[in-house]
């Protein structure tokens, strides 16, 4: 799997704020974050010797690819290779990996990578539609499924083998909801009631409005360096022990248990081996809440939480940000907001920021932190485990 | 840049035709081509480490994305990490560098490039739409540019400034097309005339019908392998010299000379300096030749020709098959075909069957040759190295 004989490390890093911003261009988020990151690693541009960016749906929704290289060109980068990387949700995360796995194996000494994306601006069916190309739409396409249709069908294997209520699931949106209040840059922060829950609109049963995360504009990005040649300030920097990717099933019918996602097992088996750490040395978990049902099995996924427990975790509190252990300060995907491609660098921007001890959200005694990227029906995943430099 | 401390090698090859199949899925193309890739090099599915699909607009013309994971999942592959990567027309041959860094690097020993494309499904209209995803389009979608329309911009600057002709440009289709002939896998192979050229469409001035490459649909696939670790036959080997990944000018406004793509000469001169070798050891070049005029400005560009000769060259028939430079024996983009994912992995495919001594229309003393893939309006290129085994 990776080698990380050359330690990597995360320098800087930068987004925009989450949200609807229709009249801003893909590429003006992008390059918003991106100049963010280097700015915030204090390196020059020069340096950079590898780009990669995360987008899901920018050919689908907004008629533009080769990001990657418009974003190389605006930062003068010219003679660097420049990728787009897809994997459906988990994008950002690929383009994270590709960029340490650059430095680690010795390409360059620095690398970019942003994820990004704008979405807003379309339609709810256009945005289903596009959405929808996650899917593998031959197999499950023609039985009319979407995603949250999908993740329905999840929570109901769910509830049929664990008894996990409508109450259980509605305490990871109103976590999620209320962590997004710390977060500048979350799209939804709020204080929301079980009721209100309740009283939303059924989606795809039994998942209700503030089940699903929003649709999100939005960008983010980091400055992965190589440890062993950084000049700039140290004391800032943040370990990559692991960045792992893996496959899943793409079609419903290769699932052997709907209630798990196994390329996330994989990816989580693979990062604690890789990083030689435990789940009990993690302070945190930015994991992907693409919808409430969700953070309850990847928490279980993951072995952050006993499997069949996710929901009483959830429940009882265990995963708030002064719980046993804490899972989106961030406010999640659920209030933080999706903009597909961004979020997987998104999550690494919080999980830096916690490692730094500097969130608005902190998180006690942060050495340790897991992000957690899924794409589709669980086909492509990443999960990694960042570390305080100085610990 | 590229450390290939590690040799590595491609092992098997699969191709579809290229062409015309509009009743075919995208899934299916990439699928024939990945298994026939794997049947080739005798390899098991499971020694697969990685896989990376280069892939342009299945977003936007297909309504399908994660082809990587969808293709992973079809063979079996579960998980593995499957990457889709892009950079418009480029996007096959960056699969084909990640596939090759991958095993260089120690993350596998065995890995799977494919690309693919599905586009004739579509109306012209449609078509050029998505291909336009590859421009700049905020700084030059309001000029209304096509790449017919950048391409024909091209031939007018390097008319202006070497004298180039007509018929010097009619020179490139008439070998090409007839090149394709030879071809089993060509979408266009056929005998044709200056008059009929002249007398083809006007699609942007100078450029006419015969000098654009066709609409196709298609796939093409390689098995790379670390050959340290190689147990299989070893005498079909191709060993990959260098596969280098630049970057350059989104806009026509980043242009300082538009008779030259800044990322084919950097790509070229990275790779003759990390392989070792020169032009002229070169027994054929597998060239991005998009538009007639592609060949004439890419040749030069690549060193293989020199500057302001390209069009002498190709008058002259010094690039055809028994010529000083044989260029695209495959029939290249014009009668070969351009499923625009597939090219670079297509333009490999022919590169290795040339190296192996059993092309159809085989090049003399084949030892070493080069391919070139260009996305967009130079903004992404790659150039790859490849040497016959047992050299």
């Amino acid at each position: 799997m990776n080698t990380y004989a050359r330690p990597v490390s995360i320098a800087g890093i930068g987004s925009t704020r989450f949200g609807k911003m229709p009249e801003r261009s893909i590429e003006s988020l992008a390059l918003e974050a991106a100049v963010a990151a280097i700015e915030d690693a204090g390196v020059e541009r020069r340096r950079i010797g590898a780009v990669y960016l995360g987008n899901f749906v920018g050919g689908a929704l907004v008629g533009q690819e080769i990001l990657a290289g418009l974003l190389g060109d605006q930062l003068d980068l010219h003679g660097v290779p420049c990728t787009k990387v897809e994997g459906a949700c988990a994008s950002g995360g690929i383009a994270l990996r590709h960029a340490c796995l650059a430095v680690a194996t010795g390409q360059c000494d620095v690398a970019l990578a942003v994820g990004v994306e704008k979405m807003s601006h379309a339609s709810t069916a256009q945005v289903t539609s596009a959405l929808n190309c996650a899917m593998d739409n031959r197999a499950d396409g023609p039985a009319g499924l979407t995603f949250p249709g999908f993740f329905g069908l999840v929570w109901g294997a769910h509830a049929a083998r664990y008894g996990t209520t409508r109450r259980d699931v509605s305490a990871v949106v109103r976590k999620n909801k209320a962590n997004g209040m710390r977060n500048p840059l979350a799209q939804q922060g709020r204080l929301i009631t079980d009721e209100e829950i309740d009283a939303s609109a059924l989606i795809a049963d039994p998942l209700r409005l503030h089940d699903c995360c929003p649709v999100s504009d939005g960008a983010a990005a980091v400055v992965v360096v190589a440890r062993d040649v950084w000049s700039g300030n140290r004391s800032r920097l943040v370990d990559v022990l692991a960045s792992v990717q893996t496959s899943g099933p793409a079609r419903i019918a290769g699932f052997d248990d709907p209630c798990s996602f196994p390329a996330t097992v994989r990816a989580a088996q693979l990062a604690f081996a890789q990083s030689g750490i435990t789940a009990s040395e993690l302070a945190f978990v930015e994991l992907h809440d693409c919808f409430s049902i969700a953070e309850i099995v990847d928490s279980e996924d993951l072995g952050i939480v006993p499997r069949g427990q996710g929901h009483h975790w959830a429940a009882e509190g265990r995963t708030a940000v002064d719980g046993d252990m804490p899972i989106n300060p961030s406010g999640g995907l659920l209030a933080k907001g999706h903009p597909v491609g961004a979020t997987g660098l998104g999550q690494a921007f919080e999980a830096v920021r916690q490692l730094r001890g500097e969130h608005a959200n902190q998180v006690r005694d942060a050495v340790f932190g897991m992000t957690h990227n899924l794409g589709g029906t669980g086909v492509a995943c990443t999960v990694s485990i960042l570390a305080r430099g100085d610990r």
